[in-house]
């Protein structure tokens, strides 16, 4: 089944929503000290509708571009693209009342609408949001409108044709507004994949995924979108970017590391050229337990150095360990075996580290890269407790995000941050930002979601009752405190969700002064009127 | 023994020039048409010594900041730096008389003095150009001076530190002017290796490398320099730019990916951070004929899409071949009992096509990998001839400059160039480029040098009689025809040789007319006065 639109307040689809954990809610209470009955979000009725700040002149003049049907100014249209999908977000959504809106909502069908929007809007000074699937976490997508009179979003919701596959070079032409089921969809007849699966695969598009430089579950072995990207068309306000496809090249700098990450700010993604894989033929998705998280971490190093990695390594910390087990409804007498099955083989279950490990290739070559893995591991006490509990990982690896709407309507914070560095600094790292959240959140978790030779991705995830005065000032606080934890000790701001509206103060801290200046002096040629997504990353 | 300084008339030093080859020699007279007796270099005394355009206050001042034995006005280094190593650079360099030459060499001892250096001459309206080994090929290094009255070339050879080695994250900071074997004997006593070999490798530089976005001999395997830097520090006229480590991040666009190639247009690149490798235990050089370059072409195909290309691979086309065996002294009957021995394997000698495959690593995995690429390439008809051959190849790989100079002595018009595109589009680009080059040269051969998943790159090398009335104007010729079709063909200008001056008009082919004007934008905030490397690149 194609996925349809989202829930305005929430992820995904009612229809799709997994039943609610009753292990996991239990667990929770007792920690967080009591969760209450789940409170349904706003309905349509409880959001007051902004008024159009666009004139019908200059309604008709964006009509007579994209076509009348390109073009919305109808209630559902604006609210479904008012927010993304970050906890301040969502809080809004639940919430109803006055919410900021798009003063219309644009459809256009091809790459030349999508250059005749962006003339126009510029002539008129009318700021302009690229919308891809609407998963943003990190205000990426927020209908600001900067200096502007009025504000726009362009959805690229119709650029979804697949204009060539070349089984030869392996490339494949993506239009942007494809979602991350029709794009293997598409390939899979070629026998191809792009390998790409972030938590958002099912509603998150390709355009997104490189304006924002998206990491997926299988990363770690198929490559990121940075790594996947080979030609990209950026259509701008003061022209067209197009680069093709090369292998390699020595032409200067190269102008898609600046299209990756620009987030709609130097223009809108109409079309990706990305490099192809074989589709796998076998897949197997394996959980191990370490004595601790240090050595686990020890271990993923060893795989990522001796290139023996996985394709998809995640290694959870004690704390998230224990959250998983409980989910898992792991308690009494099933935890005692488990403990005892543990415990006989060198790990013991009260400090445990859980990992999950998948391969995916051709037929015949998982069990070979699975014995490079574990000779890899030797050493660092890793027990497998077989393909069930990696299978389960699998089943429910795009579930993650209606949890925490469940969560949401009984209460609770719940929020996730993610950032890299490399292996020497993990251990400082994860420290600084454990200390920074545990102090306002009781329930935090940690794993490693992506392996480097250099280093990994520390991606946490943490719990609070909700502060029912004032949940977003609740929300900025700890998140503050978050990000200053990361960029005093030497980690990125954010490894895969983006810089958006939410982390734009600290990329300073990464690109300092004269590094912004050229980053904008680059975005001053592409957009001279400054209308593309305002308040974002820059 | 470390390399000194190089010749300035030709590659490298006289007393590690190899000997001439006399198979060779005769072999190419005879499909050149007569080759002249070798006639020696212009002396120093046959040059003329330009005027130094630097007012005696000016070089006080410029002291001043790099200390007095930091500034030379002398005519040998003056001459040292007139030039790099391309084709049109050495046939002025032999011929002497009136050369252009930098005003004024600066050897700063630090990114401080760099940084004084740049503002005062950004004050001051001097050109400045940024110099590593002195081996561009493509005029990169070219005094020229703009709309400027004065050029000093900035000699990075004292930012030589190796100021950290880290061994768990596999990282070292390393500065601009190593030279490769500097670089691999820090390394090695922590059992490390960048695995960066251009054939520049013995006089080139860490920050040429990045610079120039180099790809070494090896670069199929451990990655190219674009792949190894993770942190870089830029000293620009406005300001630095200090990028950190990270192994990965969504923090906006790539600035790394702005420095790297930005051939000293930018500013100075005064430090890098580098990801490393384990030191190879053992290697494995092996030479194989397949029945055409065709055949070859496609199993390097499949070796790079199965993931399992060796370090180093090469694969010369029929006529590249030809030229290999002549210098080899394959003849008469040493050449006939080969011809029989491939015969009887399925690969007639009469349209080889020579393939060398390199395997470096940790003891007991070459042969391994071997396997696995032997079974990849099953059904194209390889067969090896042995580690004989390959040796011969890794003993000789720094080797083929002093080739050139030899030739250009006997009146040869020698000259390499190099680019990449898709597996599909090869076949396409490469009978283009041949075509061309083949028009104005009677010897032409080609290589693939490079394999990637999605395509490779062709290496071109092309051998004619000079014309001795205007041997510029000959090569200016067969340089632009070969050009012209390299991007009418779909190719990139350039796949590690770099842009400089000669390849400075077909940029626009690949970035475009918005491309190039968001590099200059970005520039013109590091570079306000445009005083950095002018006439190159952009």
């Amino acid at each position: 089944m194609a996925a349809g639109e989202m829930r305005y307040w929430g992820w995904g689809e009612d229809e799709r929503a997994p039943s609610e954990n009753a292990h996991l809610l239990e667990w929770l209470g007792e920690r967080l000290g009591g969760i209450g009955p789940y409170v349904a979000p706003a309905d349509l009725s409880d959001f007051s509708e902004p008024k159009v700040r666009l004139s019908g002149k200059r309604l008709r003049q964006l009509s007579a571009i994209v076509g009348k049907d390109g073009l919305s100014t109808g209630f559902a249209d604006r609210l479904r693209h008012a927010a993304g999908k970050g906890y301040p977000d969502l809080v809004r959504m639940r919430a109803g009342g006055k919410v900021p809106m798009p003063d219309a909502v644009l459809y256009p069908d091809n790459a030349e609408q999508v250059a005749g929007l962006l003339r126009y809007c510029s002539a008129k000074e009318i700021a302009v949001v690229p919308f891809g699937g609407g998963t943003s976490v990190v205000g990426g997508i927020e209908p600001l409108r900067g200096s502007h009179e009025a504000v726009v979003t362009l959805d690229t919701g119709r650029l979804r044709s697949v204009s060539s596959v070349d089984g030869v070079a392996r490339l494949a032409r993506l239009g942007a507004g494809l979602r991350g089921p029709e794009v293997e969809y598409a390939l899979a007849r070629h026998g191809l994949t792009l390998g790409h699966f972030p938590q958002s695969f099912e509603y998150s598009t390709v355009g997104g995924w490189v304006a924002t430089r998206s990491a997926g579950q299988a990363s770690s072995g198929y490559g990121r979108i940075d790594d996947l990207v080979r030609g990209v068309q950026l259509v701008s306000p003061a022209g067209t970017l197009g680069l093709d496809a090369r292998p390699a090249s020595a032409a200067g700098p190269d102008l898609r590391e600046l299209v990756l990450g620009s987030e709609g700010t130097f223009g809108v993604i109409t079309e990706v050229e990305v490099e192809l894989a074989a589709r796998p033929e076998e897949t197997r998705y394996e959980a191990f337990v370490f004595p601790s998280f240090e050595t686990g971490a020890a271990a993923f190093r060893r795989l990522a150095q001796e290139g023996v990695q996985p394709d998809i390594t995640r290694l959870s910390d004690e704390d998230e360990t224990e959250f998983f087990l409980a989910a898992a409804g792991l308690e009494g007498a099933r935890r005692s075996v488990l403990a005892r099955y543990l415990k006989a083989r060198g790990a013991p279950v009260e400090s445990a580290a859980l990992a999950v490990l998948g391969w995916e290739g051709p037929a015949g070559t998982t069990q070979g890269r699975r014995a490079q893995a574990v000779a890899a591991m030797k050493g660092f006490g890793a027990v497998s407790i077989g393909t069930g509990p990696g299978r389960a990982w699998a089943r429910g690896r795009f579930e993650g995000p209606y949890l925490r709407d469940d969560l949401m309507g009984r209460g609770v914070m719940v929020e996730t941050l993610e950032t890299a560095t490399t292996w020497s600094n993990a251990p400082v790292l994860y420290a600084a930002v454990r200390e920074a959240l545990g102090e306002q959140a009781p329930v935090v978790g940690c794993h490693i979601s992506h392996v480097y030779p250099t280093g990994c991705c520390l991606y946490f995830t943490f719990l609070a009752l909700q502060d029912q005065e004032d949940p977003v000032g609740q929300w900025e606080k700890v998140k503050r405190s978050a990000c200053e934890a990361i960029v005093g000790a030497g980690g990125t701001i954010t490894h895969h969700h983006g810089i958006g509206a939410d982390h734009r103060r600290y990329l300073k801290h990464e690109d300092g002064r004269l590094g912004i200046s050229m980053l904008r002096g680059a975005r001053a040629k592409a957009d001279p009127d400054g209308i593309m997504n305002p308040g974002k990353l820059l």
